[in-house]
């Protein structure tokens, strides 16, 4: 996998304004993935400034406090990752009112070690997908308790819940519904927005 | 690791009642853990007429429902164990806010496939340990909301939240605190006494 | 208002088993309340062996421990009843995602003063109607939430989550859903059943 | 109650900054509350380019939708108050995992009617004071959980959790414990830069 740019210079559009990184990371690792597949669709409604790279983290060993002392290769790249994206995009599952264990794994293993947790100020958004008529709506509630712990710093809204996922994806599990195209189009474009606001003023 | 008893017939104290057969799970895979060291107090300080089996739940693959085709033997075992239990004791950590990836991931090995919930109907306790001043406050919050979708019976009171745990344990990692440990004689006497009052009416 | 019988000797039906009296509430004051409407509702399709009266909370002082010197009277009635209630049922508003000020303020006169907490070990079940499309989702697991410092026992299932709720009743406020009226009736057995259970092995 | 000065023109610093204008929310009532104490602590921590007003919310009425129609006149100055501050600092007491009813209460006033949410998008921060052992962090989650529906910002650093309250006030309620006065000016630094951070990019 190709390494992202280093922060300076950073990559630019018509010498305008650096463009926004953000790296998306899918709570789900089967293959037919609504929350990958809502990561696929966010490809390609981006706004023009900003680049969406999505990491696979459903390979990563479970996290233990005794690995620490010796971080795995892949864990390491997933940490420099996360640590030049200028944004982060979940797309998280509810599993049992909660996000997925294979997500807050990846989670803690961007914490981690003590002292050098990748997420710290992060700007970020989530979404959620879930064949359930609820939508996720208790998953993204502890997500963003979490991210409390971890300093990020996520948009209010717009609020993307999509219930019974397998209604809106075609057979090649893209993104068909149009109502939810524009609210992903929205919440783009807002954590672009709210990310540039927090890095002109930082 | 030798197969619990099945369940008729019990095995009995006295020609009395039948045992309370509690399986532990420890939400931390390091060696050194102080939730792990609450688990063996807490073979300590069982009421007589209760039995402590602890399962270790560090090793377990991250799960992912295309897993689900084929349950992997380490994963088939602990379900039937968890089936088996009269009660469950989950002693968890805090990580950023929540409980840890390691115990998520065993729970939603114990709750899938769909129509195989392991941890239906079970009474539960919950206890944790934490270096934080908090003592798992939040943790323990998210576990219980995890377990509605369970259709787990956790006890209310007493509440076990081990605050600053190094404090409390010695090199040997044996729980010394005697208010602890009095909370945690409490915790399991209520749990056995909660599990015999949802049986007896079942 | 006509007092609740006193404890013993219990109304029975046919000499049976007693009556299970359950103690309604509706964390909504508004004259057409969604919520409230839906405890009329409950009246229609109760067990036979279960008779509810709901009580209107709407018109207590807000909660403040320097009033607590001397409990005004409607809350003392208030308190008595819920005393004597054998379950609680409660409806509830999503406000912000959580429980109604008025729903609060009602639960925490009834947990004041400490040493006379109305609802110590009460089996509990909850439902909400919400306009919005999660209906009431959120709210719930707040109100699960503060139970467990009530030491209350709800029951896990069925939910109860009225979406939308304008669509589902007419002019007169009655619930016409089928589906959800079936929901209701199933809700109700189940807290009568888990109140018999609990009552009967304590 | 003086009414604070309109938006323009600032009062200013030297001919500096504006004055980032902050207003205190308590959500106890109570006479000798050390939620009420911790603002009055704040008002002698302030960073010089801040101000800090703090407003009485335990008389308001108790929020209904019917009341709506005509929003009583203390109500409406409240609004006002919101709306022209520059940001929220709340002290929540915790009551029964949750944050108050009178707190919550004031928020729903807040945000109601629908089209007329006077917090919608002010930077906020938190504080709480409790008698218990865990200072209020399960009602710091609740708070948070709320102002995502409010579309507040509130920050995630430093967490000011008082527990054992009453052990760092002095007989005159003022705010003793040397610690805690430090992690109290943190915060309001730390909400003071967060304002102007959010506005400058606004």
């Amino acid at each position: 996998m190709p390494a992202l740019p280093t922060r300076t210079p950073h990559a630019t559009r018509k010498g305008e304004e650096p463009i926004i990184r953000i790296l998306g990371i899918s709570g789900s690792g089967r293959r037919r993935s609504h929350n990958t597949a809502l990561l696929e669709a966010a490809k390609e409604l981006l706004p023009e400034d900003a680049a969406l790279d999505v990491h696979d983290v459903s390979a990563f060993p479970l996290f233990n406090q005794d690995l620490e002392v010796e971080i795995p290769p892949p864990i390491r790249r997933f940490k420099e990752k996360v640590r030049r994206a200028d944004a982060i995009l979940f797309a998280t599952p509810e599993h049992n009112y909660s996000i997925s264990a294979l997500l807050k794994n990846a989670i803690e293993w961007g914490n981690r070690p003590e002292e050098d947790n990748s997420w710290d100020g992060k700007p970020a958004a989530i979404m959620s997908a879930s064949t359930s008529p609820r939508g996720g709506a208790r998953a993204q509630l502890h997500l963003r308790q979490i991210m409390v712990d971890l300093n990020m710093y996520p948009i209010n809204s717009p609020q993307l819940l999509l219930a019974r996922a397998q209604q809106h994806f075609d057979a090649n599990m893209k993104l068909t519904d149009l109502e939810f195209r524009g609210i992903l189009r929205e919440l783009l474009t807002s954590l672009v927005e709210w990310t540039r606001r927090l890095r002109s003023s930082a």
